[in-house]
């Protein structure tokens, strides 16, 4: 429905008292009860506003006989309505995940969503960031690790006026003045490895995520300090290192199933990684969870499809995404300085929980 | 790089000869042997441009002193340069392989993507279209199955002047005018129940995608040719229908294994479908290919990734979506009249092949 020009007749505000003036997009605001940003939207033709508020605002423009001032509408609609997600992540669970959470509060909020994964270890990734964000006209940045724990690439973001929301691995609020949802990784790890020593495994070989990812020495940091905590030496022959991958999980399962002593229970950095363990073994001949116990960490899809179902921390990727956008959405309008914002969103923390499931049973000596 | 502001000693076109008019575009891209479109480009300031071009074609402006058309150019970046990605599949790997083809072609032409998945049973769709183009300025839309595969929403889309691409299942261009990109599913279906029939099956299952996509019929009617020309009768107890989710696999499957004479072999019609069928096989302790031999169709890496890996039809998902982001863009330069068009590209069909895995093996009696 597009806002038709008011006529001579339809300016009736003066038959009704105050105000004599001609009536500003705030009278307009007040006789609907809406806010001024919903009236905003009514006139820019939004899809945000329900079809009853819709109604009930274009009558009262009709009534009051409003004028939108075209230059500051034009000016407005000038504004970008998209949001941009920026990530680097071999796993399509995640990235499926971080895109629903980001485009339910995009849609809810009137923007659109463009999606730039990119490669993290790019050389210009900084410039072509300030590219994407001019050249596409996006509002600001949804950053995913790893892209998002890199402060110089916050700091430059920030230099060229672009708004960023980061999601970040961390136990605590970095309080360094960039907004985030920070993760805490680092618990979730103590409590997996915590669950595999209290089945009795000794033996609990760790396969990494990608190094670029802050999340992955502190998952390593959680399967540390609980081996230290309940006295288990750590031996370097059960950690092997490589990316969030299928591939590197059965690979890495590989290498720890033909060690003279195997572990008896192997805790890969991310489901993706744990589902190349679940192969791995059953390539191998070995069952699930009587020969080998398996955890992953993030509760994707798979962890529940997997045959058997994953031990795993639940992640909860997509509210993370969400949280992460409304602040992102709350920086531009703050910035915007956009004193109609409805809302004031915080940094928020999340912490991943246990969920145990078929893949992990009580330990027996490897044979 | 930003392009400096030519001054006045600069301007040496005087010098060479004519012309002794101001130097246009042409000029500029004359010298320096390039296409208009791409002095355009580096006017303003796009990515697609090689470092090389680019330097040649700023030092042929400040020699030529060649003033860009301001006008035009705020004309010129009026333009969208984001396309929209519309679909609605529950498959985290097909969704992120097209998303993978549309975003390569889109980088290749200086386009951002905005991704839309969408309810394709919303009542209002073709309005939902239309508004997310305008109100995001869409410069075109890709549109996956099923929205691609109805005629009135195409229709409506068109009357809006919204250029669209389709990606549909067809076996053959459907010539209506509207480009596409057709993939022949009936005969890749086909082809999978042709080589469990000559394993030795008889009693093939074959669990059904969502109906609202039209690969799901033509991936029927494949089976169901297969089994007319090899002489076996159709059994509709074999046939369940259902999504292309993996839970509708695993019910499915459940199904048919508890039937009384149960399938030897199952078809499902998509790789999540088949991921579920596997679930369902282990959970009731039947070994695959030995006791069950299982087919789906997509050649995901989930196919690649199971115990056993999946035999499969190989649907070049990302190469379809390439194809069908280029013909867009042909489209949209065709319409915008930019005869600078570097390409023509025409509707292509694609025919997925048979992928023989570990999941199929030789019928023996179902117990």
């Amino acid at each position: 429905m597009r806002l038709r020009a008011p006529t001579a007749n339809s300016n009736r505000s003066t038959l009704q008292g105050p105000p004599m003036r001609s009536p500003t997009i705030k009278d307009v605001a007040e006789r609907s009860q809406v806010s001024l940003k919903t009236v905003s939207r009514v006139i820019n033709n939004e899809a945000t506003v329900r079809e009853g508020t819709r109604n009930k605002v274009l009558r009262v423009i009709a009534e009051m006989g409003y004028q939108p001032d075209l230059s500051a509408r034009s000016l407005r609609s000038a504004r970008s309505y998209a949001l941009g997600l920026v990530y680097d992540n071999p796993n399509p669970y995640y990235v499926i995940a971080v895109q629903s959470g980001v485009l339910s509060v995009c849609r809810e909020s009137g923007y659109g969503l463009q999606i730039h994964p990119c490669d993290s270890n790019s050389a210009n990734l900084a410039g072509e960031l300030v590219h994407l964000a001019r050249h596409s006209r996006l509002a600001g940045l949804v950053l995913a690790p790893p892209m998002s724990e890199r402060l110089e690439l916050i700091r430059h973001l920030r230099a060229n006026n672009i708004p960023v929301v980061r999601i970040i691995s961390a136990a605590a609020d970095p309080q360094d003045g960039f907004p985030c949802v920070y993760v805490d990784d680092r618990d979730a790890a103590y409590d997996i490895t915590k669950h595999l020593i209290q089945l009795g495994h000794q033996r609990i070989g760790f396969l990494w995520g990608g190094e670029a990812h802050r999340s992955s020495p502190e998952r390593y940091r959680g399967y540390e300090s609980a081996l230290k905590d309940y006295g288990i030496a750590l031996d370097k022959k059960l950690i092997i290192h490589g990316d969030y991958s299928f591939d590197d999980g059965f690979r890495g399962a590989r290498k720890l199933l033909a060690l003279k002593e195997r572990p008896t229970a192997i805790f890969g950095s991310n489901d993706e990684i744990a589902a190349g363990v679940l192969a791995a073994a059953k390539s191998s001949g070995l069952e699930v969870p009587y020969d080998l116990s398996i955890a992953g960490f993030e509760d994707s899809p798979f962890s529940k499809q997997s045959w058997p179902t994953l031990t795993t921390a639940k992640q909860a990727t997509e509210e993370i995404a969400r949280h992460a956008t409304q602040l992102l959405i709350s920086e531009i309008d703050r910035e915007e300085n956009d004193v109609e914002k409805l809302t004031v969103v915080s940094n928020k923390g999340f912490s991943p929980q246990l969920v145990i499931r078929g893949s992990t049973g009580p330990a027996r000596a490897a044979s």
